[in-house]
């Protein structure tokens, strides 16, 4: 979820793309946007100390990725393009408190990358949009979850998949980026077993489309 | 909730104190940052714009905030020194509907002086103490709804208020501070029966203290 479990700072770095040097150059750049990004926060970064720290000319940098703002959506665009898959331990309350380990880990990881990108978020019109899509697009595998789920009968047929899945993961973030309390470790499991609570009974079902079943 | 109802934008712009220049100027200057933050956002308040808007000398403001950091801090801080109480609907889940809707509402108000506020906390410190303490303020103002509540019998007696507020109102500010989808209407009034749902079914249960009843 999010930029979480294979996201911009644990996982893969930027897996190495069979294909030349502009892969490379993609792969040196992002690793060094989110070192710098780690260390000094968004008011630290600057194109320079990408291309400096990446050990590629600034002229290619600002060509390539235009300004800060075009370096931070890069980032985000890549720890979307990954084979990222939700837990699957055979429970969906198991599923989703593994889910929100992923998402407290990553968001309490050092360096602060995800945490720097949420914030970038706030001030980049690019890495706004960036961060919208990472998040919708992790969400939306993410509902593979509630979908075995209701294979295995643990929820009613239809239930909206996404409204859980907020549900279950949204305490995470509230008090991690929004409240700043310090981490609770029961909390990913005990906001996981509450969506479920609440899901079995119904709490997320929808009724089902005119004319289905 | 949050500086949501009785906050920073909507209520009462920052309390007329009886009390003479010191209190009246402290309230045109924080009108002045509410309504600068809300046209520009933070990158847009400066000290001396809001000196000239409060049509208060530049030095009284540079002498009693100090920077931009001191004025958001301040706006905060009157944010919090209010006597709202949360709602008081007689159960459970319409407290906490009602509660969502007033965060809603300040979160989507023009001007977005509580968007533009949370945004800062990201990059002043001290705005980010100052949301933290109003924040803080605001939940524990809010655990009245819980206790309520286990007063009607709607919940156990040891339901831990916290835990269950946040998983109330956390799907609001997730939806519209971070993922930024546009506001749904039905959300307010869903997490609040789903919150509730769980809690009447134990999900907020803490056991008794030792030696307690």
């Amino acid at each position: 979820m999010t930029s979480a479990a294979p996201g911009p700072n644990d996982a893969p770095p930027t897996r190495r793309r069979p294909g030349g040097r502009t892969a490379r150059i993609r792969t040196q750049v992002l690793d060094a946007v989110r070192a710098e990004l780690g260390e000094h926060g968004y008011d630290g970064l600057t194109m320079d100390a990408v291309a400096a720290r990446a050990g590629v000319h600034r002229a290619t940098v600002y060509r390539r990725w235009g300004d800060v703002g075009g370096l931070l959506a890069d980032v985000l665009d890549a720890a979307g393009d990954d084979d990222w898959q939700p837990p699957d331990t055979a429970s969906l309350t198991g599923d989703l408190a593994a889910l929100n380990q992923e998402i407290q880990a990553a968001l309490t990881a050092e360096p602060p990358v995800m945490a720097a990108l949420i914030a970038a978020s706030f001030r980049s019109e690019q890495a706004d949009h960036a961060q919208r899509r990472l998040w919708e697009d992790r969400y939306a595998r993410c509902e593979v979850i509630v979908d075995r789920a209701v294979r295995r009968g643990e929820l009613p047929p239809h239930t909206d998949a996404r409204r859980l899945l907020i549900a279950a993961t949204a305490p995470v973030y509230h008090q991690l980026v929004l409240l700043r309390t310090p981490p609770d470790p029961h909390l990913p499991g005990h906001a996981a077993r509450t969506a479920a609570l609440a899901a079995s009974a119904g709490a997320f079902a929808v009724p089902p489309p005119a004319g289905g079943g």
